[in-house]
């Protein structure tokens, strides 16, 4: 069966539970811009995105993950996409606002997944440097998740059509894996724990100046609390990263200066999982929440997944992370 | 007839006049890696290429461009490539050390292009920031290519499927234009002038820190004459830019931070001639060389390409370019 | 006699035609901090500057530079000032803002130049980065101005304590020279030409990003205009740099990355006037009203300061300035 | 008394165990430019300094810090020094390479401290961008010293006018203190614990991104391990850092933008103790061997100085550094 011809992640929905304290975070702090509002929602964007929204974050009454959304190529995918799967179902055009008609599924990983062809299109904002603010955000890179078996999504996502660009492995078990569309390291990656959980948005900036930037007024706030891991340069992907934590837990990523991947060849880089370069290329640790903690998702209904347990040696107890030295 | 999949541009060839020369420029001070070198040519490449080369530098008695080379999806785009060109001759695997079998064409705008499928994969350099120096270019970007008429070099890159990221125009001409296969501004992009030559080779880096940098290291070796233009932020693109001459005219662009252009319904960003912003964002005026010198072009034979003459009003004399103040 | 015991340059009060324009450039785009308001005029300051102002805008008829004022290390060097200098008034804590007891005096060159030992301690903004905006600009660092005889500047500020870091010279002619108190490579600099007059105020910042930082929002606000030459690398103090110009024609820099001078034999970097890199090490050129636009200056009693005629060879007729390419 | 009237910490000289593994990490990877070179020892400095050396590296049987040297104003200071310490011996120019002739002491803190008013100055090489390399460092910053009673050394300090920048404390202890006789943020710091031992060396650079960079070489190198805390961003200071061990242990710092202390007011920055950003602006953890690890220091005749266990409560017992999340 043929798969939807995905372009790109695009855009992911956080249930919040304090729209205002979300809206300090990801729009007054991070910098994100505001394409629209409603009582109960934000959509936010990249300076850089040219559709509608990169996030939604929405009130609701627990932190979740709502839904991950990937734009395909055109109409024709939407049908591919409901022969793909096992349980879809199609919502009309503006079902989310700014967002053509789409399918929603129920993927194999327990994860609820959009696929979308068409979006309006707001203002570009590229070259409004005089707006620019926070982490001066360019785009959503990835969704990072957090699933039981990790080969199975590796199986899942290349029968989707993805690249691998990296892994994090060792003779028995792959332990992480980063999977691509668009011409970059990911638009998904695979975490090992208990899952179905999401780990983090991946958000691009351009320079690592703005990752540097972030933390440094969220020290001025005496907010660095929502610092949880980095800035460090990664091994995997090359990018300089920070990760933080919003007011509701919720994980995403500053991340910049990976690189190309759209050669039909291109060759996967394979990161032994003993290699204390791997997650972070100096060698520092890794928090160990990092490892552990990650975001409940909702079913298409709306109601959270039941968690399987982690079917394979976590990687936290194997890898170095720095804890070599 | 369907073009070649094209998947990017991938290498040039450049005729210097002294080799030595050449390799001091473009290896000791640029920072290219060279993947081999053959007495009378060198096969140099960025860090993050995982091709064998960016940019051969062939000795040869006067400066030119011996061709342009696009990477293509899969050996059948080298047949489509033979019945879309009229002038076509297939060489065999290795003509070009570290390139497969490939189709040389004399394009309708008079260049000398070059399609292939399979090439070789050096190591990784990547995260050898131990040996990085110079630009620390990461790859090739794009070629900027000098034709006479602009409408007609877009209608033949349409046809072969690129798509348009940006324009400089007014009601009447179309004075540049950007076009993409890899999901970046450009792979190509159109200057009005006397053609077919080479306008530049544009060069990708990271971060803007090394558009500076290589400026300070040709300050310092009193070689400044080579930084011709720049560095500047572009209004077309975003990117930051420095424009050099090389020790025989040729001229390279090191180019960062330009934007994603993946999405289907990607849309043109268009330039009215007279916004002094266009070419540089800070309003910095142009030198008139870099409106008026290129780099002769080679037919497949080798033999120079005859140049017709610029068939529309020179932008130099519409676009405003900083003499505004 | 014994000069007073001068600590840095440590702010300068410009007369502007609209305080509202002059406030939009120095503040919203500039980023400068308000210190303290008033109808007719606005105290300014960095974010790392510790006392009450680095610039004071006043609205008035005509632009002008009212007075540069110098830090002095005590209150008895008000009274060596008294001495120091023919033509002197005290004037009493608060007649400026924020600022002691001080002694204002009309200088040798024709400026008017203010001593004071005490001034307010406003508000710590150093880890403020959830403020910063514009050019981050951390505090004033150095006066730039015009003078018909450069050696005379010379030697009178030599007389009054300050070390010699950089020069530009032939075997004839002093052209300019940077001259310090506190450990960077200025606190004052002469341009030969007409004066006196005020060539620019030059503001320090911590890293280059921020000199082109501006640079992108001036162009995002379509008032590139205000670029007046670079972004660059000087030559002479190594420094990056931007001159702007502001709503009035006033001249200042954004100055980065200079070096530590306080040692006490600290030696001389006596630049060649034919040497290009001098003013712009990457052999830029210099636009010509760099050389010959300047800010009038005010007599103690606020009156035009008569000019002078430039008394030696310009230094634009003789230095190379990137025209050599 | 009157004590030696101090310029700056100059240069101090270690005890490598292996010369050549010392040179491989302080010149080929920092790149920390060679003076001079003899069997035995290397004389090494920052591209900025305008002196002989800010770095001796001496073969010897163990690790240790020989001496810490700080510059004085005039040869009356070497008079001074002799009469204002109890233990002093001068020794005459060229004793140590470069230096003309100095006076060497014990210090009440156990330190062997060397005093100089002459030294060499070597060829500049500030803007020889060509050939910076690894960390890019301008010159010497800071000596941070271990001491057991941090007021006491402050104390000392203060009585040898230094001033007071920054301190970390509460009601009860002075925790640490940042002082200064250049205007920066400080000559010298105490870290409180068994002491006399040599915390760190601080080396100074332009900008963040050589902060980065030499921790991107290291993993390049996989040499992660020498990368200990950070990098980081200090909440003391504003400095942009990351902390090195050398191949024997040696702590150093890579250190960037702190901020100007001349004016004769400077105000204190006083920390409180439990602020988690006092160590790390963005509160990420210290690792404990920071705390407690440090060099061995020598007395004027060459002899281990037996260490004074820590007399106060210690900081990272009190400090919350980042366990607090």
């Amino acid at each position: 069966m043929e798969p939807p011809d995905i372009v790109r992640s695009a855009y992911a929905e956080l249930i919040v539970t304090d729209l205002d304290r979300a809206r300090w975070f990801w729009v007054d702090v991070l910098g994100l811009a505001v394409t629209e509002e409603e009582p109960e929602a934000l959509y936010l964007r990249g300076y850089d995105e040219l559709t509608h929204h990169n996030l939604i974050l929405r009130n609701g009454s627990a932190p979740a993950a709502a839904r991950l959304a990937f734009r395909v190529r055109a109409d024709e995918d939407l049908a591919r996409a409901e022969q793909f799967y096992a349980t879809t179902r199609r919502v009309p055009k503006g079902t989310t606002k700014g967002i053509g008609e789409a399918v929603r599924v129920a993927d194999p990983l327990g994860f609820t997944v959009e696929f979308f062809a068409a979006a309006d299109h707001p203002d570009r904002l590229q070259q409004r440097y005089d707006v620019r603010k926070g982490a001066e955000i360019a785009r959503l890179d990835h969704f990072n998740i957090v699933v039981p078996d990790v080969r199975k999504a590796y199986d899942y996502y290349t029968e989707l059509g993805f690249g691998l660009s990296e892994t994090i492995e060792d003779d028995q078990t792959l332990y992480a894996a980063w999977m691509y569309r668009k011409q970059t390291v990911h638009d998904v990656a695979f975490t090992g724990g208990d899952g179905p959980r999401l780990h983090h948005l991946g958000f691009f900036t351009h320079e690592s100046q703005q990752v540097l930037r972030v933390c440094d007024i969220l020290g001025s706030l005496h907010e660095e609390r929502h610092i949880e891991r980095g800035p460090g340069r990664h091994g995997v992907s090359n990018a300089m990263y920070v990760y933080l934590r919003d007011p509701d837990g919720h994980r995403l990523e500053i991340y910049t200066s990976d690189y190309y991947t759209g050669d039909p060849d291109h060759p996967t880089l394979r990161w032994d999982v003993h290699d204390p370069r791997r997650r972070d290329f100096w060698g520092n640790q890794i928090v160990p929440s990092w490892y552990t903690e990650a975001t409940m998702v909702l079913d298409p209904d709306g109601a959270p997944q039941k968690l399987i347990k982690h079917q394979q040696t976590p990687e936290k107890t194997v890898g170095a992370d720095g804890f070599s030295r």
